[in-house]
């Protein structure tokens, strides 16, 4: 049997703190484990070698610190390694735990979603290379088909504290026309990135009001708590004491600080080493 | 006697680019070795610890491949990793060697630039937060002052390739504007970061004409010829062939195309890993 531990967390630096947000409303009662890498973040825009490589250290960290699962809250991360730690890792280093991504709950959620069957994505330039959503959204609804763009400035723009600020304007329009101009069938837009809902105000106001936008957290949530039904091992082996562990590979002051950007309230942070 | 090898350049990612590119033209026949450390930059808003550790593995990389000198081409790096390397970890790993910043040749050069001794300075959070502009163009020229101020959307903006954009300029006009509001006296600007000289129009557009614009690259290039004039036994472990080998630390061929775009030509380059 597996030993009780938090469920873990896993970003390359503060977007997934949305998740965990989520996340943590959805299971109050439960211990989280959030490990934000943000001495390498951000991942969007490295290789697959390099994401996998970095994803890897940190699921080995947090099953290092029992947890019985791990969400991944990356888009990038989920997109360029889940399926290889799945696959190849987990059999080997801890066959008995589970980890799991953001990509395949989104991808059910988009079916109910959009009736033209032609689904906008916007996302990170690694996310958007993966083909991730692609694949899922082809898999699970035949006939669907994804339309691409990156949007490498959002995040900096979020991270940098400049969401609500004029200078977001111009880069959340020319990501949003450069996506719809690639095909007038868009009805459903995925926001495939845990920093995009800090710009959603400016995203909807820059995208037709018929067009459906999809944030991940709650999807994420939801599909959490219908695997745990489904899962009673796992579910079993996550400790129950309503707290929540910070950590980040950079300087903590500074994670706690813009931490609270997502979280809403001050929270502590301790410095942790990846390798 | 030291073994004779190629300069080495290190910078967090592409910015360094445009240091090197007038290296090798002060320096045509020697050779260069180019790093950078694109799988973990930007350093701009990394702490401290993080930016030491990460600029030390990379110089020991490049003494390991036989450079008798390395430029940190960086200035986060120069302003927060340089003095302790220089200091504390020179004298044990290659007393011998030399490493050099980006920093004090800058500092001296706005000597002969400012008559109000009030020295603007636009930097990533990093360097600003370093205040190694102040100690040290204070240390060179008693009674000037600096007036810092981040501009950390400056590095995305150019490294995808907006530094053209009209969304550009809403970025470029905020932090010139908050840097000057600071102190009407500011009658020279220092560009404290190698991506920078990519935004210069759009810098130049905003900053009154009676101010001085000091980009670092020809700075680093005569400071450097002056050094090997003044120390013939680095002179003479430079190795000249007149080639530059480009490594980094994720993707050799985005990293080959991005290139370009600071160098104006075709380039290859090749993937290492530093740790």
């Amino acid at each position: 049997m597996l030993p009780r531990g938090p469920i873990g967390v896993f970003d390359s630096g503060f977007g997934g703190l949305s998740v965990l947000k989520e996340l943590q409303r959805a299971l109050p009662a439960a211990d989280f484990l959030y490990l934000g890498d943000n001495a390498r973040a951000p991942y969007g825009t490295r290789s697959f070698d390099t994401v996998y490589t970095y994803t890897l250290q940190a699921v080995r960290w947090l099953f290092d610190h029992d947890c019985p699962l791990v969400i991944i809250a990356c888009n990038t991360a989920s997109a360029k390694a889940l399926r290889s730690i799945q696959q190849r890792d987990l059999p080997h280093i801890a066959p008995e735990r589970r980890v799991l991504g953001v990509i395949r709950p989104t991808a059910e959620a988009v079916g109910q979603l959009s009736s033209s069957g032609v689904v906008g994505l916007l996302g990170t330039p690694g996310t958007v290379a993966s083909g991730s959503y692609d694949i899922e959204v082809a898999k699970l609804h035949p006939g669907f088909r994804v339309v691409a763009e990156a949007a490498p400035m959002w995040v900096p723009i979020v991270e940098q504290g400049f969401a609500a600020s004029d200078g977001a304007d111009w880069f959340v329009a020319e990501a949003v026309d450069r996506l719809l101009a690639r095909d007038p069938d868009i009805d459903t837009i995925i926001l495939g990135c845990t920093h995009y809902p800090l710009l959603y105000h400016k995203i909807r106001a820059a995208v037709p009001e018929s067009i459906n936008l999809v944030c991940q957290g709650h999807i994420v949530a939801a599909s959490l708590l219908d695997y745990l039904q489904r899962h009673r091992d796992i579910d079993a082996a996550i400790s129950r004491g309503g707290n929540t562990l910070y950590c980040t590979t950079d300087d903590a002051e500074a994670f706690a600080a813009r931490a609270s950007v997502f979280l809403d309230r001050h929270i502590e942070a301790r410095t942790i080493s990846l390798q």
